[in-house]
């Protein structure tokens, strides 16, 4: 029986009684739903810049990290950088991997879906006629992105695209990416 | 006379000359402007993964780094994970930031436009109804994000806007956010 209790509450090491309670007191409080997440980003020279991610507001309330994580980028020689770190569009594939692993991981939690092991590949194509002006036709962004999830379960094999599928339909940032966002940009002389 | 002729070759810390030798370059020769970027995720339990970024394609060439650079992302606990990074949807707005401002400073140094400090602050705004799926007219993505950019550069103040346009015209991650980009996900047996 204690087993059974602990399968109940933890899957895919995620504290299902915690998700159900969320969901009660959201019910319960609607505007506690809002979440306004922020991040502070400095140039540091040529491709080279550094974001610091701490204070976030959800749950009704403004909450603080013990201290930020500070996010670098840069770009490859190629593209006239040093290679410091990862590239802004290669961050955006993290993002995007990210939030459809957590999001599927946590609706298979939530419907008692046990998840052994998750690996998953991101590609993206630009083309560079666009971000250089040389093609009016061609867009500066991403043309098309394609991912492989593999996915070890104890499932039949309808299941594991089911599974997926709980990423896919759940992702903010996938909704974010495929559906676009508005973007208001203001200017301000430092 | 070595001054001028170092002014004219580095702006920003960008190098000009190879910026129009690239461009020449994909003039006359328009595949090299095909790029390809790649990242390969793991699940690590919970909220927790972790990016491997190496490789893409660019310039005509497979191009690999050193070594890979690794991106890690968890949740923090109200939102069911152990804080020891920054969450997926805190990684997009550093993807557009660090995006726009390497956008901005690059097409900024092409034009001759020198900037001397970058600052910029991001912010978006996610109600969890969508995600838990407590509310269908809610989106489960970004209902919108907000910036500004704080640009310490020697120019009139109309400049000022017109150089943060320099980012937002050009930025790959912008023009993919705004619009949208296809992404699409296949599922396989680990």
């Amino acid at each position: 029986m204690a087993t059974a209790k602990q399968l109940a509450k933890m899957v895919n090491g995620v504290n299902v009684d915690n998700l159900f309670t969320t969901i009660d007191a959201i019910k319960a409080a609607p505007s506690i739903a809002k979440f306004n997440f922020r991040i502070e980003n400095r140039w540091e020279g040529a491709g080279q810049n550094r974001s610091a991610v701490n204070t976030f507001h959800g749950a009704g309330q403004e909450i603080s990290r013990q201290k930020s994580f500070i996010l670098h980028a840069d770009e490859p020689p190629v593209l006239l950088g040093d290679d410091s770190a990862a590239n802004p569009i290669e961050y955006l594939l993290h993002s995007l991997a990210a939030c459809l692993t957590t999001s599927m991981v946590y609706h298979a939690a939530a419907r008692g879906i046990e998840i052994e092991e998750v690996e998953s590949s991101f590609e993206g194509d630009i083309d560079l006629h666009g971000f250089l002006d040389l093609d009016p036709k061609v867009r500066k962004g991403y043309q098309g992105i394609r991912a492989t999830f593999k996915v070890k379960a104890d499932v039949p094999d309808e299941r594991l695209q089911e599974i997926v599928e709980l990423g896919t339909g759940h992702s903010p940032v996938f909704d974010s990416l495929t559906k676009g966002v508005p973007v208001a940009v203001k200017a301000e002389r430092l």
